[in-house]
């Protein structure tokens, strides 16, 4: 049985890949008077008078919404929320099994950015944490902002930030063994979408000085009319020599390729234009944007993807789980791109000096630690910052 | 410990009362290639095929949404949808635990109807039905209505229709104790709002010919322009003697009294002036609408309550878990009265000949069956009206 087969009769084998259970006993009256009438009104009235004890009485403050309208599934595109539920409940599952956080799949039949918005804010009230997912740009940029800035919870949107972890934290570790400084080097990122512009901008943050992103019609440039927002406000800060042109013509002299656009779009040719000891993230899925044998023939020096049957797999899943955690635990309202970064490097540090190879850049997601040094990274930023709304911490 | 602190300390020490687990194993890569990418993709593009696999490879089939908006919590009234929280919680652990449904409290923060109704509109393509909870009236008739016309999933107020079926149960045994036909009683309703209207449309479905509703102003009767759309409607269909007056003097020479509506507003002095083997159910939490004893004194035949420390409990629990049950096994669009009356029937046919007796005329919650009976009801008056969509039953 394929992969794909044995995919589809485990979904139906399980109707679906999360189960809703208690924690408290009800075997008897004694118990229902405790966890139903007449002892709930004592929670209730507790948090009537003070919403924020809705985190000590209720599951709030260890639950988020994985949300998605399904506008931008995996490769699939629009396939609508029905289409997206698969992919919202296996996140779900991922932040419980790596983050032991209670995540629930919600899927969100709008397509219209203040709709979704609102309907958010509306259902916000019993959970701890938004994560969105799976929502296409530019939409998803403006969602996320009016979120974060209409409520009191942490918001996170994983095809951006997810990504961009993950690309900084494999970005730390290939720029040890080619042994150049992140402000040195010259970064194109082909794919303005989501991801793209996620991680160009963390990459900026980072300390990186000078990144290129390019899409179908090539390099964004600051004052193209063309550009959606997100794109016309990502071209003010990156490109600052206005290179224009195809992607191929931009690759050149450049260090650092990150892909997050389509398979087959760079050329070994194109690998040979970078400078020496290039770094490849050839991130597309299925297929990459250059397979890694491929690129290694060019000239390649350190190559990931984001599939798991090639070495160096960058996957959103060593972020979100651990990301989630540490939110949560520390209450942060906001998860900021000081904890993105210290997220990165905590990855990053995982791999031991010693044992850091060209083919060993990341850690798998399922090697210990990986969701602990996330949510450490959130939790020592938000103490640094006084970000953490927690008294227990 | 008293149990209002018992209460509150079991609600903070299991931080609120329930937990979203995983149905698949994740404990290296090829089970994240199943529950996850690459695997993921194939029930997302079979759900995207036909939206109906949803059914088959997702949770919605065994998941409903509990949603409230705190608007009318308990007796506390309208303290907001974080303080709701803890009941819809608990009704979610209570279908876990009756009747094996997948539940997810949703705490909705607007009292807008228009509102409410998008947001749910907008949640629901991840759920199989949606239980409604504390929502206050006029507005929660006008909410369901829309919900039912507007969504294919089934739609269910439980302050309405849970409180009319254990009502209906109820009413259904003591009536054969005083060896009177439904058809032939009169019955006096105090409270007006979701549960007192609600009853109301099912006895009249179920046969009984001669009811009023009353509320602090005294009996509704039809052309009262002081009235509620809601209440204008069933005073057109009850009071057909345009009974005018207060609570005492409409009770006067009635069978039956049913009080959804405040503590001891029924005197042992009324309950006399109504006819020999009158039946009282005094649903009012926590203080009845008159105690048991007084009741009694004044030549009750029947009494019940809400309480659980007094005999005979009519308590929702009996009702909403089967009906989401039945209503989800057999996936229908609508819980249809004929569903209700049923379950009603089948509740009251727990308690067999034998054992009926006066303090003894519905089922403990915790009875072996309960959720069965009810769960059939629902399947088999389904499948006799052509109303069942799922092919399995």
């Amino acid at each position: 049985m394929s992969v794909k087969e044995e995919a589809l009769r485990l979904h139906e084998e399980k109707k679906g890949k999360l189960e809703v259970i208690g924690t408290m006993p009800l075997k008897n009256a004694a118990d229902l008077a405790m966890a139903y009438t007449p002892g709930v009104a004592e929670p209730c009235m507790q948090i009537a008078k003070n919403k924020d004890n809705a985190y000590k009485y209720t599951i709030k403050g260890r639950t988020v919404a994985v949300v998605t309208n399904g506008t931008a599934v995996l490769g699939l595109g629009n396939i609508g929320p029905e289409a997206g539920l698969p992919v919202v409940e296996g996140k779900a599952l991922l932040l419980k099994q790596f983050g032991n956080v209670d995540a629930i799949p919600i899927g969100l039949n709008s397509t219209d950015p203040d709709e979704i918005v609102n309907t958010i804010k509306n259902i916000a009230p019993g959970f701890g944490g938004i994560h969105l997912e799976d929502i296409k740009a530019p939409e998803c940029f403006y969602i996320e902002d009016r979120l974060k800035e209409e409520l009191d919870i942490p918001i996170y949107h994983d095809d951006q930030h997810g990504t961009a972890i993950a690309v900084l934290a494999g970005l730390y570790n290939a720029l040890k063994i080619v042994n150049k400084g992140i402000s040195q080097i010259k970064v194109v990122i082909n794919g303005a979408g989501a991801s793209g512009i996620a991680a160009a901008k963390l990459l900026i943050s980072a300390g990186v000085k000078d990144i290129v992103l390019c899409d179908l019609n090539g390099a964004l440039v600051e004052g193209d009319p063309s550009l959606n927002e997100p794109q016309q406000k990502i071209a003010e800060v990156t490109n600052r020599n206005f290179e224009k042109g195809t992607l191929a013509e931009i690759i050149k002299y450049k260090d650092v390729f990150i892909g997050v656009s389509a398979g087959n779009v760079v050329t070994k040719e194109m690998v040979e234009t970078m400078n020496k000891d290039s770094i490849i993230f050839a991130l597309a899925n299925p297929t990459p944007e250059i397979l890694p044998d491929d690129a290694k023939a060019g000239g390649a020096r350190v190559i990931a993807t984001g599939r798991s049957d090639f070495p160096n797999q960058l996957n959103n899943v060593l972020a979100f789980p651990g990301i989630f955690k540490g939110a949560l635990k520390a209450r942060v309202k906001d998860i900021c791109d000081e904890m993105k970064i210290e997220a990165a490097k905590g990855i990053a540090s995982l791999i031991k000096e010693d044992e850091l190879r060209e083919d060993y850049i990341v850690p798998s997601v399922f090697d210990e630690g990986v969701c602990e040094v996330v949510a450490d990274a959130v939790i020592n930023i938000a103490k640094e910052l006084g970000l953490a709304r927690l008294y227990l911490i």
